[in-house]
């Protein structure tokens, strides 16, 4: 049934399920590269594809502005437009209006209020409006299979600010909720909350009850310490329903998915291993390497030994590093296709384990390999 | 036999044949797609082969500067170094090297004497001497299937520098014969002599009896018209050697592609079709198209109806509009494909042609394509 969740196994707090979308379905836990603007930068979805994507997410605040919502609709929605046959999600744009600060001595680019937010475009500077009712209308136009609400992305260690901007992020999930109709998208709520298991206990309570066919956890990764941000999964998660998905927004590293595979996510997406891509870092369950070192110009062996993607089973270090010294696109291609290979062999290689009732001994090997490479460093 | 060259048909002046090297057979006519720096820029080798690519070209002067030929070498040559399994075809660095002229109020880039150029490298200023030993060393040092001989590029319409220059290039190319040594390797002699019939012919002449496995005719698509280059070619040609390979340095477009082909050309490379696909133009055999342009801003069409490659299966000019105006890698690598793909198949329909006799048919066929488009607009 579409957007049915079935959980397959559970192995502690760890969960193997398939969600059910109109584009077919979605094994858990996965992690969705990230494609802003209609594109994961520098790879075709056939290539995203033979990395083992399955789902992909698309940032509404950047297709509004351009080329438009309509304008995608018009020419068959976003699977169309982009060439991605598979599962889509696409954010609320909340995040980036949020994280608008304006420069120095410039206007401020954001105002919110209760109904909404008001913002200029990065592009050329216009003005825009953002509220519950138009994120969802824009959403819909884009035809993701996964749409997410308007919330209101607070500091994540400022107390009082999220007393505010949780009244607001609920009041936005319950109008969200209320003028979304398309019934081949699942619109996700999203808990709040910073670090105050408090606030998150309450988020989660008021979400539970609207009954959202998923949930996500928002507002971490974005300043708090990795402690903070694992303590608040492991009071946050338990309190959301057992039967639909949980999605770790902005979320993360290769230990980030350990950990919170760990603590019972189901979905992930972090710009992260595509970002660094394309700055010369290559990911790897052990740890990084930053491709321009001098130290790699002669060496002829793969990025990762054990890795099975395309960049690995083809090139040497020596030409990567010299493809990004060159600066030549490539560069970012195959560190690209690497490191989401690393990102969702390591979802793979989880699930499996969870499968199989060995997640736990997973877990453990996956930090052993970290703190052996470690101590030979 | 290594560096045979079957001739399986002539259609006019037009052949279909196999170069043979030591990376696989060689179909001719053939188009070699520009790989400077080691890579073909914005596309991987797996596209490059997805497209109908058969041989490549790299720049000798770029990878000695960067990242050196000797580290190359050590890697075990470039055809492993960059990942193609297929043939390689290194030009001598006496093209780039000429064409410095030195910013204003700069010290010149290069000097020349008879014994070789002295020049400065573009990355850090630093001094370097080509010489025909020189070039060779570093050219086996590469270890392409065919490598060209250091010759000097004079403008095309000075008849007194050409004359000079050909006295030079003659010498130089006794030399690089003389320490030319890999035998898996095919040195090609490069006749020059601008537009001046008498000077290609005395070239033509001086060449042939080297008796070189393969020849390129050198100097021209650099200054001067199309209607000089192909009466260049149309007096240049016949006095070629006829069982070797004719290699037209530098040209060209779809319509040079199928006109050189009619004069009797074999080997073709140019920059130009991946170059203007990082400036958002799409080739077609009946012209090209701009894809900034905002009357594709919501066309679903294809780039060309009539195109097979993986850009026209799977998107729209929207989309590829979408991705320039954007400033997305994914536009740069949709288009090269493209590109690439319309060359090769001009490539591949004309040998079909010339193999069964309908190659005359063909060409004119190609230009009334193209002046019914033209004609439309």
């Amino acid at each position: 049934m579409l957007f049915s969740f079935e959980l397959h196994a559970t192995d502690g707090q760890a969960r193997a399920g398939v969600f059910h979308t109109a584009h077919g379905p979605l094994p858990t836990p996965i992690y969705a590269p990230v494609g802003t603007q209609a594109t994961v930068k520098a790879v075709t979805p056939q290539q995203l594809r033979e990395v083992g994507a399955v789902l992909l997410l698309a940032n509404t605040y950047h297709l509004y502005l351009r080329p438009g919502d309509e304008r995608i609709a018009a020419l068959g929605g976003l699977h169309r437009f982009m060439g991605w046959e598979g599962p889509l999600l696409t954010d609320s744009g909340g995040f980036q209006v949020f994280s608008m600060s304006g420069g120095r001595g410039q206007t401020p680019l954001r105002a919110i209020d209760d109904d909404g937010v008001t913002f200029r475009s990065h592009i050329d500077g216009s003005r825009h409006r953002f509220t519950p009712e138009r994120v969802i209308e824009i959403e819909q136009n884009l035809g993701a299979d996964i749409a997410m609400v308007l919330d209101e992305c607070a500091p994540p260690t400022d107390y009082d600010y999220n007393v505010r901007a949780l009244a607001r992020t609920h009041a936005w999930a319950e109008r969200c909720k209320a003028v979304h109709t398309r019934a081949d998208q699942a619109l996700f709520g999203i808990v709040q909350g910073g670090i105050f298991p408090e606030l998150r206990e309450q988020s989660a309570r008021f979400l539970s009850a609207l009954d959202f066919p998923g949930y996500a956890i928002g507002g971490l990764s974005v300043g708090e310490t990795k402690a903070q941000m694992y303590a608040t999964l492991d009071v946050t998660v338990p309190l959301l329903p057992e039967h639909k998905p949980r999605y770790l927004m902005g979320v993360g590293t290769p230990e980030d998915l350990v950990e919170g595979i760990a603590r019972g996510i189901d979905i992930f997406d972090c710009v992260l291993p595509t970002r660094v891509a394309r700055n010369g870092q290559a990911l790897s369950r052990t740890g990084k390497l930053n491709m321009r070192n001098a130290r790699f110009a002669d060496d002829p062996t793969p990025l990762d030994a054990t890795c099975a993607c395309y960049a690995c089973q083809h090139f040497s270090r020596a030409y990567i590093r010299h493809l990004f010294i060159a600066q030549e696109i490539l560069g970012a291609t195959l560190l690209t296709i690497h490191n989401l290979h690393t990102m969702l062999t390591i979802i793979r290689e989880s699930r499996t384990a969870i499968l199989t009732g060995t997640f736990a001994a997973y877990r453990t090997a996956f930090w052993e390999a970290r703190e052996e490479v470690d101590g030979r460093q």
